[in-house]
């Protein structure tokens, strides 16, 4: 990989010249580095959804890619380990991201084991810990063990427990990491808690929270769009942009995950989150380098200076999806879906407004919503640039969008909106649009799940979120959720519309609309 | 047509906010407005190949979509009038950018009038005056005539005192208008004569000088993506902007014009006029209006301020292109052109450096390139922004380019080129363009000619350049030309390459390069 530093002066001002135009730095494509040491992954849920749709396929997908090591083991803790060999090869073969292939199948199902136990039992993770020093031996090699809780938050501690009940949270003749799935607590008090029971057991520094949005290559894309561009940096700021908005819109329902979902609700479930770490990614300062560290300092700095604009039922909205028709089939309302009570009180849209106190953000409204049984499925950060403030066209004509916007889901791209001439006399201004898919000219990304698990056997940790930054996030809608709590029911809205009346009137008040869905 | 304006303020930070997003200004789209006044346009020059190939059919065009007054006659005149009919039917039938309607060609061939006569005939002139005044009478409406002149500048002076021989010049029961076509002189000295004498028979506000570039959407463009989107005005600035490249390419070469072409050369022929009108309105400060007049005052501050950028000998280039092969085809170099001495002197390629001495523009280059027989054809104005200047990823990695180009032709559009993060792991860089063509989203734009002749029946000057503009033009290059004079001949590049290497030399030593054409 070429590093090259930029020497050369302009000679007419003496500024740095762009010297190697269409030159690009060395470097794979479409590709993720290649795991070169051993290492033991223990999957605790093997059987639940997101193994069986995300994370086996991933690792199937690395194994297909040459990415994985030969000394890679993967050891699936379950209650009942019958059949689960069919079970993986199945839905490897129904959600890999690379085709099917029984060769590489047959490769790494020689280094999947199974190891039947449960939680709350000390000597299946003794008897895990044998197993482990077993595969050990047979490599030769030193015992690095990565432990993925694919679990309810709510066995966290039991199994963290467990596993320093055997000794094998140690960092002992090799390396020991965790990786935990959200959601990080129902509230700070909550996540507070967890990261307490984490780091009983853990290093701060092994635990890797995943918050699988940061893998997506349209997100790690918006330090790259920021940074190594010219043009956008000196936009970037309160006298440019006008406002942010960030939308996660499903159009999917709760999909008969009422056990999880009832309680928890859009805010916690998305926007605590995701939503929360790509308003970090557009809001941070330039880091000093691109390391886990450097990155961190900065959007823990942003994260810190978030405050909600209020007040907050002007600012806020909720919802909750009533009946609708799609193609011509009648959807349920959440009320009655299975699993929900009637009078649920669970918001499955939620919209809240924040500011960014620093220098450079005061001033700028982000409007973040999410919510499911939306119109279209999109996941997208609009920047709406400030219009002229002065001079001819603002006296003459009704302004026209200026908008980026970096689509995340899911079509990866970026879109820039701005207002041209319409074609004929006088100087009419129409609404055009340029656009670049981001597949159209890159090779296929890599998963995002791919990406990550990568980067843990690897010790990256530049996209997993820090302690701090989930308690910053708790700590920012904390209050919402309190103030909504003492409110009755959420709005209804129509299955397959744009939410509820509420988020539109939270915009409207200054004027602005959302980009319609 | 609906004026708004803006009044809405944003509570939050109280700035004005963008309430129509996605909502234009009224009007037509992909239409002139209707010319609704008399008028009688006399037509010097009418079997000259810009008549032939520009004018009629642009006449043709507007009277197609009906933007053509009843009351609007064309009368041709010519030392030969005979056949002139078909030679006009044809031509149009040829070249009009709408189908041939023998209906329409009926209509407008009841309206055109052919008129015996030479230039030096002053009685050829009394007639005219007689068949105008016939005109008038026959509409029973004020006698407005526009005198367009499609011939060479030589015979500027012997027409204008032929009208002005038989009163036809003076203001009176109606307008008068004179067109004329470039060459406006061959140097500073000349064009001052030729506007002495056209000012000497009409007013400086009833004289339209044609820059048929000026009527292009694209170019047109220019001011409205400037000053309409709040994006760019922050960056167009030599604090962001490290330099820009205008360029117009050729593919073909003389094409048999030696008698014009023979001493005059690329930077004459072409940067003179086209390629300083496009730095005019890429550097211009914003006007007050829209009006022709607050915009030339613009232009003419700008290009006040327009200096070339020395040493001579390294920031200009020249070639004349020598013989090449395309698709297997053996072509000439200009030595060897019909019509061309062998020792011939005369340029078909030039670049410049020019500066423009003003606080927004100090410091930043403009690249100004020309030529005939190069690898494509393409006009294209390309901002290139200055790259991140501090930071992680200047060290980290080789700079890409982040530009932002205007193309003119031959496919009206905007590219936007940034860097954006390769898939897979790590922070590298590649190069990514977002694209509009502008014919995918708008209706089919006039044609330049059939806006400009639109212009000058309504009274609008605004894309005429004024003659301090060409006078500003011809102060700036006449001391290129004076030290290419001094000189012995230009440099040979081969026909089909992109230019001599003098040209490519003139960038390097900035380290700077040309987009490849």
């Amino acid at each position: 990989m070429t590093v090259s530093h930029v020497q050369e002066r302009n000679r007419y001002d003496n500024r740095p010249v762009i010297s190697d135009i269409g030159e690009i730095r060395e470097g794979q494509t479409g590709q993720l580095p290649a795991v070169t040491g051993p290492a033991s992954m223990v999957l605790f849920g093997i059987t639940g959804d997101l193994s069986r749709k995300k994370l086996l396929p991933a690792i199937y997908d690395l194994e297909h890619a040459g990415q994985l090591s030969p000394d890679f083991d993967l050891v699936g803790f379950a209650r009942d380990t019958s059949n689960l060999e069919t079970l993986l090869r199945e839905s490897v073969a129904a959600h890999a991201r690379t085709p099917f292939d029984p060769q590489v199948w047959a490769r790494l199902k020689q280094r999947i084991h199974f190891h039947q136990g449960t939680f709350e039992d000390s000597s299946a993770f003794e008897a895990l810990g044998s197993l482990l020093a077993q595969l050990d031996l047979l490599r030769g090699k030193p015992a690095n063990y990565v432990f993925y809780l694919s679990i309810p938050p709510s066995a966290f501690e039991t199994v963290c427990a467990g596993l320093s009940g055997a000794d094998l949270h140690r960092q002992e003749h090799g390396w020991r990491r965790v990786v935990v799935e959200k959601p990080f607590g129902h509230d700070l008090a909550s996540a507070r808690a967890l990261g307490d029971a984490l780091e009983q057991a853990f290093e701060p520094s092994s635990i890797y929270r995943i918050d699988h949005y940061l893998g997506k290559e349209t997100v790690q894309n918006i330090l790259a769009l920021r940074f190594a561009n010219g043009m956008f940096e000196p936009l970037w700021n309160n006298q440019h942009i006008d406002h942010v908005q960030i939308t996660m819109a499903e159009s999917v329902g709760v999909e008969g995950r009422a056990g999880y979902y009832d309680g928890i609700g859009a805010a916690r479930d998305v926007i605590q989150n995701h939503l929360l770490q790509l308003l970090a990614l557009i809001t941070m300062e330039e880091p000093l380098s691109f390391d886990a560290d450097s990155i961190a300092a900065e959007k823990i700095k942003v994260l810190s200076a978030a405050r909600l604009i209020g007040p907050l039922d002007q600012t806020t909205a909720r919802g909750q999806y009533g009946a609708g028709i799609r193609d011509g089939v009648v959807l349920p309302g959440l009320a009655h879906e299975r699993g929900f009570p009637a009078d649920s009180t669970t918001e499955t849209f939620a919209a809240l407004t924040v500011g960014v106190e620093t220098p450079r953000w005061a001033g700028v409204p982000f409007y973040i919503r999410t919510g499911k049984r939306l119109a279209r499925r999109t996941t997208e950060i609009a920047v709406a640039f400030a219009g002229p403030t002065r001079g001819a066209f603002l006296a003459r004509t009704v302004p026209v969008e200026n908008l980026l916007v970096l689509r995340v889901q899911p079509d990866d791209g970026i879109e820039l909106h701005i207002g041209a001439k319409r074609p004929g006399g006088g100087m009419n201004i129409g609404p055009v649009t340029l656009d670049l898919d981001f597949r159209s000219v890159f090779a296929a990304a890599p998963a995002a799940y791919e990406r990550l698990i990568c980067d843990v056997l690897r010790d990256d940790a530049t996209l997993f979120p820090r302690r701090a930054e989930i308690e910053l996030s708790w700590q920012l809608i904390d209050p919402v959720l309190e103030f909504w709590a003492s409110d009755a029911q959420p709005d209804s809205y129509e299955s397959g519309s744009a939410g509820p009346d509420a988020a539109a009137e939270m915009l409207g008040r200054s004027g602005r609309v959302w980009r319609p869905l």
